[in-house]
């Protein structure tokens, strides 16, 4: 930590800044500079709070120079996370994972087609909400445990793995009970007590990138779910806000190398929510995996224009599949194969 | 509703948007432009979910029309909401309340200190964390129950009103227990099953803006507590989330005006979040009650140095008794005045 | 500046950057810390270029320290910049200048009458654009060297001093020759030929903040025209990009008492621009009055209804008295009262 | 355009609207509505000014439904425009583009050895600044003429051709006589009259996105430059302003399919200022060309550490070297391969 001193500031006021340093009791290295000068906090193990030093007289600013996540950093552990599910895909290993299906889980038939759809095409995850963090209070807000349970039957049709939203400790009972991943939703990245409950799960937790979280806040909101012994963490990207309304967000891929260098957890990219736009989503889950993403996760319908949510931005089957194909070429390309197909899917392609 | 059709779309096209229109219950009216169709959805009462019709070949997009929200719209209640306290302070009214006191509660001394000074500045209402979203898991996380007992035992010494932000269910039900107005945080500010809950409690709410929340999100998460039937929120604008790191968030003043346009309810301002720095808190202060809001709420230390969270944008009290004296003016002037001070407080001014 | 190591950097790496440091001409101190090491860069003046640092092996990141603007900085002059007119107007010391008028000068009779109606109400200079930067290429661009004679014949008649844009530095030759104040607007505060043109003007600059500039770089665009040797320079808030669509721009008035601590130059805030909603206007005035702004400019049209721009944001002249009225008391309140009114002009109020 | 009412608003009203859309000289179509009335203003050509209807009484809010651009849209021209140059390179058609050289000219020996690794490695263009738009005054400038005469050298050299940026009408003079493209950089996009004097130019334009511009802006400054008479414009996608600062701007690859949905021209995407850091340049790179982009530009120095701008971004040249073959498999497996290398380029792959 570095604190700069003003202009101005008197050798009382650097002694003092000095003082506190030592009482907060780390050491301080003042360095006079022709035009101010900084002191160097040392010793700090990333965990300093700032509040008592930015009050002081002559303090200009106090420039953090550790970062403050600690077990998400890849100084902290420099190999790769690997995520392993029950069904044999592998999340953050050398392959691609891909998770797809609808926005929301509407009905038996509806779930059971996507789910053999999606699998058809070669996915080995099935996606579908049953807990439903709506904008408005008047919008669908998900069938609950029903929805889980029909979750889980189309996990023993079709041997997918199960990934769903809990949007509170008491819907994450019901999840972690009937799927393979949690998942927090991008509304709920900084809602505390969801992810410390997340962090005693036995599940692998799907963490989304808050709608306007930065990078270093996504990997603190990680850092709350690890802390609780919970290892098993998979980032997604899926569009920030922003001032342009082209579309529904601003899908930030560069995030993915960026996650990649400073952490060592396995991100996945939403090309869905990332653009909002149908025919948006092929192209971008390209480009997805061209920069290294360690999965997608898509919103696939059997008839997006009857969908209770999300409609606009699902795909086709059929659109699907073209999609699985375009991708893999590109995986393979650059030496990520696509996980998959499950053993037991009768093939798309 | 008007789907707007493409410039190539075939009359097929057109007719098929008409007849999906009619078949979700509206009235269908085309309007032939020189360069485009639209057809206009009549019929509807704000809540159409525009899923169905985004998907449909030969459609350019969906332009809503009605807003979403609907019981916080100033079409729907003309009159203020008006949110009484026990303790007398009205937030919503003719006059300007004052909320202030530390960012958390740290100790007996320190919670009862601060509260006398605050309420001998005029402030009628305490504000104080027992539970704390913090972005780090390393961070302090608040006393908890504790906090609570502290800020009641503060309250019969000063006769203040007690605001304090719950994080989930759980602590929901304490702070309903022990607090005048429950604080739902901008982390939390699309946290459903909370604010459901909070729709549900007794208390008055006071819900914040989140980082990158719009005004109509803002009033849709106010819409979610009062559909369960507790009229009495108080909205507070607390910045957003910008490009600029010059000030830890952009303070939208504009929104105040424009949420007095749309809603019936009240709205105060945060100028301690909203510019993150000691010496920004009163101007700004001064320019969120020239603004017309509806009372503030700041962060008051009596040792800001040693504060466990927040110190950096925490007031001295000496700072906080001068800030009431330049904001009574300017309320005094706009035909706003300032509620209180309190009956028994000594006061300073 | 603070050079950051990588957590792993090897002491060859460490020694690497200090010889660079060396070889740019610069001490170098560095410090080891518990996690990494920081090397301090001492002896500079500001203005060193980081990118032959940050190619380094071992180099996590730079962290500037000095500012980089210098003559703009209250460090650099302590004492505020007073900008004054022809007609008394002086814009900076202890009293609030306001600026009125159309956004376009559209015809002889429409900029005599907004001349009358401000001087009128009390303001002492006339704003409006005889060069219109319009993001369509089809919509109304102004009406050239003609709009200026139309503003030099108001002043004559009303004794307003007159600000208008130059776009170019063609039209500047014009602007300088016929106005008082040369306006730089927000879409060119980057464009460094015409800064640099408005530096070896000899009339004053107002200086729009750019849609999306931080303050930082609002302040290097100043030190750009400082720095041909034009010290007459007077920074305009008017509203930054945001996400949320509800008014035209993010009006940022947090940025009044920030460049105020920053730098000795007078900021006036421009609550037209700033909402781009009629009714916003006034209560944003008052707002920005009361943060601190040096001065005002406001739109104002004799027939908004008919205005060729901007006419959703302008006020009726009717509106500008009540706006004067309510800004008036407040300026007062806070011991910065405002300029004028004309000694010759037909008071209104 | 659809001009809707509040709730509330009277039939005097409603017909007062109408009256004024028939005083504009178009046809009023109102729509009664259960909560409002709505009135659709048909046959005009997308220009309208709202500004006239914005002030009306009872009128809630003017919504636009045609595009306000023309000839830059897919609805003007169905084809894709194709921009050759003399060397043979095509940008807009099938195959991918790649330019690439040094963010500033700085001296004959590094611009040979950048023009000579940067064609050996397979780009067919070379970029490289003489005139340099730079946040600070006291940073380099860049050479003027005399970075133009070396760039000419560098192409007869190795017969690449050049794309260089101009700031002001006479440095566009000098960059069309030896420039292949000139280049209109991402702070002068509503460089107005710039950009009417580049859609003068015999030569062809690179138009980047301004750091906070809309993708309707972008289209509607390449609009200027149409509208002039030049059809030959490449757009370029080069990262945007956001609230994260982990990178140097937020890459919005998503632009790409965008723009190419909504206009002809053909669009490139810039990773290296997309994300300012050297090692997220090659996967960016990857991503751009899986998105779509119908080209790249990317910054290489001979020796990026020695750079006298931009060297954190720039590629060393074997990097280069890698970069292509990576971008050339994809490009290749989505049916676009790379242009080039020149016939003459003593190739490194």
């Amino acid at each position: 930590m570095l604190i700069v001193m003003k202009h101005n500031a008197t050798s009382q006021e650097v002694q003092g800044a000095v003082s506190t340093i030592h009482a907060m009791g780390y050491q301080a290295r003042p360095m006079p500079g022709s035009q101010r000068t900084a002191i160097g906090l040392v010793g700090n193990d990333g965990r300093v709070d700032k509040a008592r030093l930015v009050g002081l007289p002559g303090v200009l600013e106090i420039i953090p120079v550790s970062r403050p996540y600690k077990q998400v950093s890849r100084e902290w552990r420099e190999e790769d996370t690997v995520v392993p599910l029950a069904n044999g895909t592998v999340i953050g290993g050398r392959e691609v994972a891909v998770m797809a299906g609808p926005c929301s889980v509407e009905s038996e038939g509806q779930i059971m087609e996507a789910a053999e759809r999606v699998a058809a095409a070669g996915a080995t995850i099935l996606r579908g909400g049953a807990y439903k963090p709506r904008t408005s209070p008047y919008s669908f807000q998900g069938l609950g445990v029903e929805g889980l349970r029909l979750l889980a039957r189309a996990r023993e049709a079709t041997g997918l793995a199960i990934v769903t939203e809990a949007v509170d400790p008491e819907s994450l009972d019901s999840v972690e009970e009937y799927a393979d991943i949690v998942q927090i939703g991008a509304r709920n990245m900084q809602n505390y007590p969801l992810l410390r409950r997340a962090g005693r799960s036995p599940r692998p937790v799907l963490l989304k990138r808050g709608l306007a979280a930065t990078i270093k806040e996504l990997l603190l909101a990680a850092e709350y779910i690890l802390s609780e012994g919970n290892p098993n963490i998979i980032l997604c990207e899926r569009g920030v806000r922003s001032f342009d309304t082209e579309t529904r967000n601003l899908f930030d891929l560069a995030a993915i190398p960026v996650v990649q260098s400073l952490s060592h957890l396995p991100i996945i990219a939403d090309p869905s929510h990332g653009t909002g736009i149908r025919d948006k989503v092929t192209p971008m889950a390209r480009a997805a995996v061209a920069a290294g993403a360690d999965g997608l996760i898509v919103e696939v319908h059997p008839d997006p224009s009857k969908a209770l949510s999300d409609g606009a931005q699902s795909l086709h089957p059929e659109e699907f599949v073209e999609m699985m194909a375009q991708v893999r070429g590109i995986a393979d390309h650059i030496g990520r194969p696509l996980v998959g197909p499950l053993a037991g899917a009768r093939q798309t392609v």
